[in-house]
């Protein structure tokens, strides 16, 4: 035993702080490393973000896009998964504090995504929650779901259009999923469901402070989805700055647009790991961790920032964006860097980003997706859109339960996860 | 419109409370009537609450096994669904009172179900929790997975061995099936997954006040249930009677046992009809309403009580048990009679129970069913049931998502619902 415990201890310890796509990467890269790898995430589950909207608008369940952490890595021996809360770093004795004690490392990568960012106005994320975790997506299900109820029970005109109004803020490709969705959950799904209520009247509203949604996508391609948008019925709304969110209106310029729903997609910031790291190190304004051009943090030898969390530039000097595909680059790129450090082999050449192309769906049979060197829209655009995702969902399993509720809900146009649980009834 | 308007007035008005199995049957039936309905629930989804113990321990998604009411009902166009609580009725007026208003009634239909009872000890409530509503399946999912995360965490044995004792008070259906189902959890699904404890330690513990489990089978079938749990590594204890339960044990005569977990599957409690309908009314000793034979409640006409909250008995004496199948005979009973009514026929004879047997599932290939003429345990009985319970799942896509599921699980020993959410994580 004691020789096995001693071997044990003379290998290298690398700890992996965050269960998402970059940190279960880096993770998985390192399978076949000499090293004793820990993840801690608070979360029992990894999260496939992308299809997050379609939870919160009731076409898919929790379970469908998450998997347990622990029974992804079941197979992998070398890895320690613990579930805690990370309260903090102590970079001098290298130990990552947890709520239920230090865990030391030799080498840390932190992986720990972004949360959204409200611009200096906190307040307003009780009146315009984001959509970040399950349970974020749950809330927002219950809230929409709710929104219908609640105006089918309305005697007040005023107040039922309100209830009625959805209101997504930021035109990116959560804020325009979203928008897609509610409205065709509203003139689609719930058609015919209500006596006294025509839920076709319900407005969406997707309010983008830039000249145009889908900024990182080419021109042609977010006019394409701003029209797909608009044939579902959503209202976009271009150069149109958010001044206030209450729990019943939104505030743009001299315009208040009564709401009870708003949908907050327009920021992100980075996870405390700025905090964590102490003063000496360097963030941007998103509150991310300026990295080395290895993904290391300058001053902190063996403590690497991947994802969300990280700002490092691309060849060209634009940021690496904050994407699926750029967090699971990079928990490779560190994985290996890692492995060549064990194997005493020579540091690699610095990170670079390879763009695999933006992509976001509308509706029902409307997407747009830009390969750089291919663009689609329409139908052709979310059948491709369609595929990549179904095919990068975890498990097998969840393929194919995916594949059958998408198949259900394009049929017949209803969604299977419409359910208003919790009993949380209880919104002004 | 204002012929219309009248025309409908002098429809008869049905409002159904409660769309449980009882109530839902209920209306349907009522389908081709002149009458104009109303179905008052405050959940939005009907719950197919056989499998609720699959969505407790992580087999199942809370959306395979629920469906909105609307949804249901889509093309039932005498029916008017309204998502509200109610807070009593007016026997008087013929009033029901809802929290946006009255509604009014020329006949009402109470089926508003059970929940738990703990014989005059309702403070073990928030320790042992029971099962009736989706909330209560994912609030227990929480706990048991999270029962496992904390003793990998824990370096102190006693509290390790105490976090992995699962207490399941009741030895009924739900008891034996929650049962089976959380040693299968600790037994095959989760092995593997731990490094630092073995998750087969786990004791579940099965206590039962009666002299034998599943009481309403026959004998030779309670033994077969028993001897499959304690395959299943459950520890039945029959004759045994719970007289304290508190967060940290479940005291039996003088025996203390030691656990975090504890499942109420031991009693149910009407729900407040008989509160509403005032003091002249009489209650048996669970809170059920006891009615006529025709289901009707003594002095006051045109009132009903279907299903888990009323009590009615068998022609031999014995009590209608309260299972699906007997809420739903009632339900298509009293809309029958109601239907007559309004075609002025004569009034049917009393409502006759007929029992269509008994099934309990054990775990992976094991159950007993008992349907009077024919008794089967082992592998036909769990196909059996697998067929009988997928079968009467409200629809077709649920049929074939859970049937996936459950094939999946049988091939993988793998749970797809193993979501720890809502960060509930702080438990003593």
């Amino acid at each position: 035993m004691s020789s096995v415990a001693e071997k044990k201890q003379s290998r290298r310890r690398v700890v992996v702080v965050g269960g998402g796509f970059g940190g279960l990467k880096a993770v998985a890269a390192l399978r076949k490393a000499e090293v004793d790898l820990t993840l801690v995430d608070r979360r029992n589950h990894h999260l496939f973000q992308p299809l997050l909207y379609q939870v919160a608008t009731a076409a898919l369940s929790p379970a469908q896009i998450a998997q347990p952490i622990r029974a992804i890595l079941k197979r992998q021996r070398n890895v320690d998964v613990v579930l805690d809360e990370v309260t903090g770093i102590d970079t001098t004795a290298r130990q990552v504090l947890t709520r239920s004690g230090p865990i030391a490392y030799d080498d840390l990568i932190l992986a720990t995504g972004a949360s959204h960012a409200y611009f200096g106005h906190d307040h307003w994320q009780e009146a315009a929650p984001g959509l970040k975790s399950l349970d974020d997506a749950t809330a927002l299900r219950r809230r929409i779901l709710n929104a219908f109820e609640q105006a089918e029970l309305s005697e007040d005109a005023a107040e039922r259009q309100a209830l009625l109004t959805f209101c997504v803020v930021g035109g990116g490709p959560t804020g325009v999923e979203m928008a897609g969705a509610i409205a065709e959950l509203a003139h689609r799904t719930l058609v015919h469901e209500f006596r006294r209520i025509d839920t076709r009247i319900a407005r969406v509203i997707l309010i983008e402070a830039g000249p145009r949604i889908l900024a990182a996508m080419p021109a042609s391609l977010s006019a394409k989805a701003q029209q797909g948008l608009e044939r579902l019925g959503v209202t976009v709304r271009v150069n149109t700055a958010v001044t206030d969110c209450t729990q019943t209106s939104v505030q743009v310029g001299a315009e208040r647009i009564d709401c009870r729903t708003i949908v907050w997609a327009a920021g992100v910031r980075a996870s405390p790991v700025g905090s964590w790291l102490g003063a000496n190190v360097a963030l941007d304004r998103a509150g991310r961790v300026k990295v080395n051009p290895d993904l290391s943090v300058p001053g902190l030898p063996g403590v690497y920032v991947i994802g969300d969390a990280a700002a490092v530039n691309m060849a060209g000097g634009k940021p690496v964006p904050g994407v699926a595909p750029a967090a699971k680059q990079q928990g490779r790129y560190v994985a290996g860097l890692i492995s060549r450090q064990v194997r005493g082999q020579s540091a690699p050449p610095p990170f670079a980003y390879v763009d695999q192309g933006n992509l976001a769906t509308v509706g029902r049979g409307e997407a747009v997706v830009d390969l750089g060197w291919l663009k689609l829209s329409g139908l052709p655009a979310w059948l491709f859109w369609g595929l990549i995702h179904v095919f990068f969902l975890i498990d097998f399993r969840n393929r194919i339960t995916v594949s059958l509720d998408w198949i259900w809900s394009f049929v017949t146009d209803g969604r299977s996860a419409r359910l208003i649980t919790e009993g949380e009834r209880k919104q002004p």
